[in-house]
């Protein structure tokens, strides 16, 4: 194979699919588009290692200019834990917890409606899961109570209490939000590490890590904080922080080399050193202000609006728990299904129409059943919407009642 | 504490110190700034999961708009290597590869002049570390031939082979070259694998795995490839590669979940969706040109008529091998160090005076030595610098010869 000019000149002008001037309502996007001030982070920024040009101690966590070292404090407080530090992702930050506070053998809780990613850290750190339930179709609720039987049957069947909990705070199908203060009162009561994935919870909505009495609480910057990715923040308590922050302490058998100002668990300094943590901190501001309760409610209340709205069109039907507490869900939409099968562009009709109408964020190719995210839509956007699956209704000689 | 729009106004406007105007000779730095081409990749893909509009089968690696797919297969070409996958940076990489192809307890082989996160690297899995030494100062070179004196030991001392070799293509201070295809021989001969930390050369210089006989060849984008980070490239044989890109197998001991389509030892999908992967296919082209031969020579050419003019400066001497085969050096530098103890702004002089000269990249504090790299400057741009340290000895009384 050679790599000619011919061949490569397709890398150098990619342009993205889903223009800047559209509706975004997928999942995992909406409530991770970039603030006006992260762009312009971004631009200043967009060099790998552009914020190390005056790091003095070879930290990031100490970086003044920008003010990384503050930032970290701070979102520390924004999370209500005593420590934080970012990660390649919320994905990293839940395998470092694996890989620290479980040793290979463990087990290790979580409940059956858990990001992917926290299965893989597991896997990839040769530690055992045991799942709590969820009620199943339609509402796949999880039942906090659940999680003494499941502790209870780990403590009998492997002679030791599970190496901690995880509970995924908000799911990424349904938005089911799981009452993560009740879980956290079980394994303080067992003295068991409670870890909460907040990757769809902190940055969109009012969460402390205290009053959930979360030990480590997980928080993803590109999906609910408007920064480019990949960034997360692990935050823990003091306690666990310096496990999971430990200091390198190998030392070189000939050289005698040392890296103690490196944290040994996060690559010495965490991979986010450019782009990631630049436009955090520039959305930050931001962040600590739509979490307020007041724009929590709107936020609530746009999804329950869209809900109301859309199940209005025949055979659809939202699922999860209800009435829905967070703006990510699923629905059903087997009349969108049917008329697939007629249409010219088959499955990808929906994501096709969509386009035209500038709202992106349906996963191509569904029809059956797709996710939502209504966060940050204005009401007159969430409005633009409905219509826009009215009229694919209408088109496709679907019933509106 | 609270967080008040006071306290938080300071992060929405942050600045980068470096500006595009200055010429960077930042050790890390220099052949990492963007293209062209990847600064309008960085604004069109600036939101986390920007290239995830299209994905069809839940794979990072099989997206084909932005042409993702096609661009691991080429950037394995270009690598000399069968089979390629991004990661959150070459650290992250190299954790992989630490993680997979080794057992806890294990031991592996590397360079002393190894990069500080290989390291940690071992640390971070449980891996004993042997070093293979250098012959100190001033040269700090790495006689190949001692790898083999390394295995015996280790083949002695723990009654079987280490489970791979790392060698460091070339180190992060000194720029010194090692012959790879050396030490890769030694490998094949002991049927050990040969790992290639090739952060310093991929990109910059022409390198194909093949020909050093590297097993797994690992890369930096925003280090050595014009990419905003973080994100590295892990390029390995067919057979490590099933080893190093495994699907994950977990399956849910309630749900019967499973995650089939994830490579579960990069976190499902690496964590690049965005502006990381975006930024590095963009810089590729430029990046496939600018490893000819014809330019790698210029830029040897450089950094050899940079030292020779440097070190007319009394007390100035280069470090590491000579003559110079790569644009990463470092240099001693005692008379600015005299200087800095009468200057008003002390061990800070020569970065300050650098910086109103538009120069950056001297880690600010260092008058002792430091590193620079020459990388993708123009003669022009070269003298420039040099003049600039002329300017500041002559200011400061020390002997130009």
């Amino acid at each position: 194979m050679d790599l000619n000019n011919d061949k490569l000149s397709k890398y150098n002008q990619i342009t993205r699919r889903t223009r800047p001037d559209f509706i975004n309502i997928h999942p995992i996007q909406a409530a991770g588009k970039l603030t006006d001030a992260a762009r312009k982070a971004l631009i200043e920024f967009g060099d790998g290692y552009s914020v190390c040009d005056l790091c003095l101690e070879g930290k990031l966590q100490t970086i003044k200019n920008p003010p990384i070292k503050d930032f970290l404090e701070d979102i520390a407080v924004f999370m209500g834990m005593e420590i934080a530090r970012p990660t390649a992702g919320s994905r990293m930050a839940m395998n470092v917890v694996f890989k620290v506070l479980a040793n290979q053998g463990d087990t290790v809780i979580l409940d059956g409606n858990a990001h992917y990613t926290t299965y893989l850290a597991a896997e990839d750190n040769k530690i055992n899961l045991i799942e709590v339930p969820n009620n199943k179709y339609p509402e796949f609720k999880i039942n906090e109570d659940d999680f003494i039987d499941k502790i209870e049957y780990v403590k009998k069947n492997t002679g030791k209490l599970p190496a901690f909990v995880v509970l995924t705070h908000v799911d990424y199908n349904y938005g089911n939000v799981v009452d993560a203060k009740r879980v956290g009162e079980i394994c303080r009561k067992y003295g068991i590490p409670f870890v909460v994935n907040g990757a769809y919870t902190v940055g969109v909505m009012p969460v402390k890590g205290k009053e959930i009495l979360a030990d480590i609480l997980i928080a993803s910057g590109h999906k609910s904080m408007a920064a480019s990715g990949p960034i997360g923040i692990l935050a823990a308590s003091k306690n666990l922080g310096e496990k999971l922050f430990e200091k390198s302490s190998i030392i070189g058998d000939w050289s005698g080399r040392k890296f103690g100002n490196k944290e040994c668990h996060l690559f010495g300094c965490p991979p986010v050193y450019g782009a990631p943590i630049a436009t955090l901190m520039a959305s930050f501001p931001e962040i600590v202000k739509r979490t307020s309760e007041e724009n929590w409610n709107i936020q609530v209340e746009n999804i329950r609006y869209f809900i109301k709205q859309i199940e209005k069109i025949e055979g659809i039907k939202v699922l999860g728990t209800t009435p829905k507490q967070h703006p990510l869900t699923k629905i059903e939409t087997p009349s969108f299904y049917e008329a697939s099968k007629h249409h010219k562009n088959k499955g990808y009709f929906l994501f096709k129409t969509l386009k035209k109408k500038k709202i992106a964020g349906i996963f191509p190719g569904s029809t059956k059943s797709f996710k939502i995210n209504t966060y940050g839509l204005s009401r007159e956007e969430v409005d633009k919407v409905i219509l826009a699956f009215y009229d694919i209704a209408k088109e496709n000689n679907i019933k509106i009642n």
